[in-house]
């Protein structure tokens, strides 16, 4: 029997009527044949009162704790939406993490999922179960806890369960109805993909488009699983939301797929420091430590044997960045004449796996925005993605100037 | 070490500060000398509104998924528990009932305990662990699912861990301080008592003072178990609150202990019914199947053949056992005139395993009942309990007088 995993979010899932929504819509996929593995976050609002009671009882919390309280809000919902299939007269059940069991690390409130035996549920499909409804975000750790995956780890959980049980498709359903071009608040030219390529989608993710949690989307690359996006508010179809998968099922394809953007970043520069070997770890070392997120890095050209170092970082993270290198230098780790922080900058980058065989992208990328009067003030490339750092004031104008150059409208 | 079981109901801890509360209690006894177990309920309402979400989506919900659904309330306070004792540099860890593994029959929402292992959770005490904390009211079946109690079962829980680990007392917090002769609300006279034999509690509970669980007294009867009932919001000493234990600790004890009620009572009274053997089987079998609970039966004297058979039940079960008994005639089961149906009863009992070398104390209590106008409709009788039925109109006044008569305010 071909099998499907169905992922259904907090919001899908909010209310009585809305799981009722959501049975309906694997009542059509169970009516097409499939056997389902429907995978459930908890009530929307319900994990964070949760978080918030564990948070306010300690705030250093025990995490085995945090972990065993938090995890409940998916329980209530798989019971809840196995009796509604039920109810249908669609034969399911529910599975909570450790019943499965899904195994984890002992990483509490982060930890990675390592095996996913499939002769439990299996077993009751071949009784004649229908759906088996798993809650998501949990597993169980060596020792028999309860362990949980991290916010978002619904996803993950999907993922998993459909290569661990080789499932045809995971249809993750969300309050968004797919991937776009790029933001339709910034752009109403914005264009729903069809088809995304996974290595696009995570360089989208990780740039800010949270529809799908980055964990799930590596998961699913490397087990090839084709992953699809679709709003559980709309009627659907089989061309609904858009399939994230490997590259070659993409034939037809633009050189750039979309315009992302992250809106509060700084840009920070140290000021002549010594060049010498070793002096980026010296650097971005403690900054590391200090749990300052570093994301571009430009070195200048040296001159004197010194030079200025350059990197990105989330404008709430600067006083923790400033603390850092001021440590590092009263420790004298480091040497520095000074650091500027500039924290009206803003990151937008165009994405396409395209763009590996296609020449010309970055120049046409900076054209564009020149002619817009946009300065660009750092640039950092990747095989499928060109960022770059410019003032705040001109994101919008800098989005909708890259969407219209690269014809982002347009289907391939 | 010696070892206590504690147990906290809804109300004790239905908000963070009043599980701050509970949790100071069990520090009091940690810092004794005990090691504790904890059993906790869900936090007040919590239950109802799963048990609500079920019923709605569901109104003939598998018993299964109802139990996983139900029992994740009970999860939440034993992990907040954990933690607010950590806060207190308590040693504390959280137990689901599948954790333990407390293994339960088959019998869905209403499964009975089969076994408690005690091997976990005495290593985790030989490991410097004080308090082992464990989600009330659930428990595991041998097919791996969970299970629930039925309501009230986490003073069903805290009995079966106290016997399992031969603890020396069962506290069981709630909202009251403890067992009385009879209703404060219904005779300012009411005393608390101190000391109540199992036998006296089994009648008083199941007679409406709801205290403690039917079953949970029984369990603690079978194993002996000190049963402690006090309450969550006072100032406790060593002397607070009602011990429920063997006759055989309580040295003086009145002939009579508690005057208990029952307000919403019918008496029920088939007419002329054929007298012959097989009469009584034939009509409380269909009561039985209908779901009628029968209390009291009394049979009058047989002329021509012919006989009158008086009970009672729950006022709201008339039309069911009405249904009942019409179904049995039309199928020529059973054979009476008429079925007459007093709905404006109450019960009165008087309840004291002092009754068994003590005579006179029916007499005293129809002396009573007489000397206030109060006419008796019908009387059944136990080794340790009378009671009557009387018109409700005079269930308050019968209270009170039976108080004053066996001098219930004086302490034996």
């Amino acid at each position: 029997m071909p099998l499907l995993v169905m992922k259904f979010g907090g919001t899908s899932v909010g209310s009585l009527d809305r799981i009722k929504r959501a049975a309906k819509r694997v009542g059509v996929e169970v009516a097409k044949g499939y056997d389902v593995i429907v995978i459930v976050s908890a009530m929307s609002g319900k994990t964070n009162e949760l978080v918030g009671w564990v948070s306010e009882t300690s705030p250093l919390f025990d995490a085995r704790e945090y972990d065993a309280v938090v995890s409940s809000g998916e329980n209530v919902t798989a019971g809840l939406m196995a009796l509604t299939l039920q109810e249908m007269n669609v034969p399911a059940r529910s599975w909570q993490g450790w019943q499965v069991p899904l195994k984890t690390t002992s990483a509490h409130s982060a930890a990675r999922i390592e095996e996913i035996p499939t002769d439990n549920i299996n077993a009751k499909f071949g009784e004649g179960m229908k759906v088996a409804v798993v809650a998501g975000f949990q597993g169980i750790s060596p020792e028999g806890r309860i362990t949980t995956l991290g916010r978002g780890g619904s996803d993950t959980t999907a993922v998993a369960f459909a290569a661990a049980f080789d499932a045809e498709r995971c249809d993750i359903y969300t309050d968004v109805d797919g991937v776009y071009t790029t933001d339709p608040r910034i752009s109403d030219k914005a264009r729903k993909l069809d088809k995304i390529a996974f290595e696009e989608m995570l360089e989208l993710a990780s740039l800010g488009a949270k529809v799908l949690q980055t964990r799930s989307v590596e998961l699913a690359m490397r087990f090839n699983v084709k992953l699809r996006v679709l709003s559980s508010f709309d009627e659907q179809t089989d061309t609904s939301g858009t399939l994230v998968c490997d590259e070659e099922e993409i034939v037809e394809s633009n050189v750039v797929s979309g315009v992302a953007y992250s809106r509060d970043e700084a840009k920070m520069t140290l000021l002549s420091v010594a060049d010498r070997p070793g002096i980026a770890a010296a650097i971005f070392g403690p900054l590391a430590e200090a749990g300052v997120n570093v994301d571009m890095i430009v070195q200048n050209i040296s001159e004197d044997g010194r030079t200025d170092m350059t990197f990105s970082c989330p404008v709430d993270q600067v006083a923790r960045a400033q603390n850092a290198m001021q440590a590092a230098k009263d420790a004298g780790e480091i040497n520095y004449h000074d650091l500027d922080a500039d924290t009206d900058v803003a990151k937008v980058s165009v994405v396409g796996i395209g763009m590996r065989s296609h020449a010309g992208v970055a120049a046409k990328m900076f054209k564009s925005l020149q002619d817009e009067g946009v300065n660009i003030k750092v640039i950092a490339t990747s095989e499928i993605k060109i960022s770059v750092l410019i003032d705040r004031k001109y994101m919008e104008l800098a989005v909708q100037a890259l969407h219209d150059a690269f014809e982002l409208e347009k289907a391939a």
